[in-house]
């Protein structure tokens, strides 16, 4: 299904154009996907519903195409160089079936590509899901979605409070206060949640006053690591 | 040393402002600094030369302060909500006098915040320095200096290829081939060089010749972690 849009005020266009705004995306359980690596891995997850393309592609999925000019990428687009494909996507869907035993809980991460590369890495070590809290950067965000690298649509990602997941999983929280133990002393065989707090802030009290054990990576000369980097680490000691 | 400063063509101001260009900080030897946190930590290492200011700052030091107007701020700023506060800083001195038990070196590197990232994890894990080939991004770019988070100021970081640093060293490189070991595999004793590669290409032939130890994160899922992550988790487990 290929047709041509030339116009930038298309209505087509237009609606693509208004899920950069996040109220939108709430409103219509659309969201907007560039790049073609990230749009083949939301095409299998069966998310696409339209793609806008400077050149057709070949796609064994029945979904409209536009072929279009590179001013209607730019205005579609968030990036500075867009790479000239972008796809209007369903929403995920905020719910699994699969009995979670290693989830990672985000409470209030910030930023854009520290969500991504959270997102990305707990795929990569097979963990069963993230959760975010509503004060968490929206998952939709142009950056995050880029730099989850597609791991988005292969891992179920769930809106919620840490205490809707909870139940007997143990709450691992990544923080340094005077309980925290050092990560290489840390053994958990049971069902866990590791949380990771937000990076000027760290974790809420709220948090805190839920979780069962606190854990530090011990580290020099410097206050803090990088929320995703520190995330990485934990998760593959977890794993 | 405080004055004022009004016009946005004033010859500081515009001078300031050319050092968004990387070739004018190569002449120069001086870049741009922003925020007041890293700016802090600059003026502790000796680095400030002069520093333009919405506010007056009180500082233990005798630089040049120039009070300036929110839209100088953004004539000289890269960032879309600039602080208020930018310095000039010399530029970092290449060299130095530590002997190099374990270092990271990076081959390639071309996002900003990865490599800002990778320099913050390796400060906090006690790498005694950071090196930097010449294919990798600038390490005067606005966001690798923010990503750093200061650490850019208290870990050395040396442009140059990987043979003029390896001499005694094992050379272990992040990668994935027929002659990767595992992570968990990996035992090393000996002063060291972790390599980690560019985003999209990894290592180059050229350092694949050159390395002694080939290692791999097992991961599942997904092609590759993001590599300020696989660097963090194996400085932490080389650390």
């Amino acid at each position: 299904m290929i047709s041509y849009i030339n116009s930038r005020s298309n209505k087509r266009v237009v609606y693509a154009s208004s899920l950069k705004n996040k109220n939108n995306i709430k409103d219509n359980q659309e969201f907007l996907l560039e790049g073609k690596k990230s749009i083949e891995l939301a095409l299998k997850a069966k998310l696409v519903k339209e793609i806008f393309t400077l050149k057709e592609i070949k796609a064994s999925y029945d979904i409209p195409q536009y072929i279009v000019s590179e001013e209607i990428i730019e205005k579609i687009s968030s990036q500075k160089n867009p790479e000239g494909i972008i796809a209007i996507c369903k929403t995920l869907e905020n719910k699994t079936d699969k009995e979670l035993h290693k989830v990672v809980y985000l409470d209030g991460v910030n930023d854009p590509g520290n969500m991504g590369t959270i997102i990305r890495t707990a795929l990569a070590f097979n963990y069963d899901a993230v959760i975010v809290n509503k004060e968490c950067v929206s998952i939709y965000n142009s950056k995050v979605v880029s730099a989850t690298k597609g791991a988005m649509f292969l891992i179920p990602i769930l809106e919620g409070e840490l205490k809707d997941y909870k139940k007997d999983k143990v709450v691992i929280t990544s923080t340094l206060n005077e309980k925290s133990i050092n990560l290489d002393e840390l053994n958990n065989n049971k069902d866990f949640i590791l949380v990771l707090g937000n990076e000027a802030h760290g974790v809420s009290q709220k948090t805190i006053n839920e979780s069962d054990i606190f854990v530090k990576i011990p580290i020099d000369n410097i206050d803090s690591l990088n929320v995703a980097t520190a995330g990485a680490i934990l998760m593959y000691h977890l794993k």
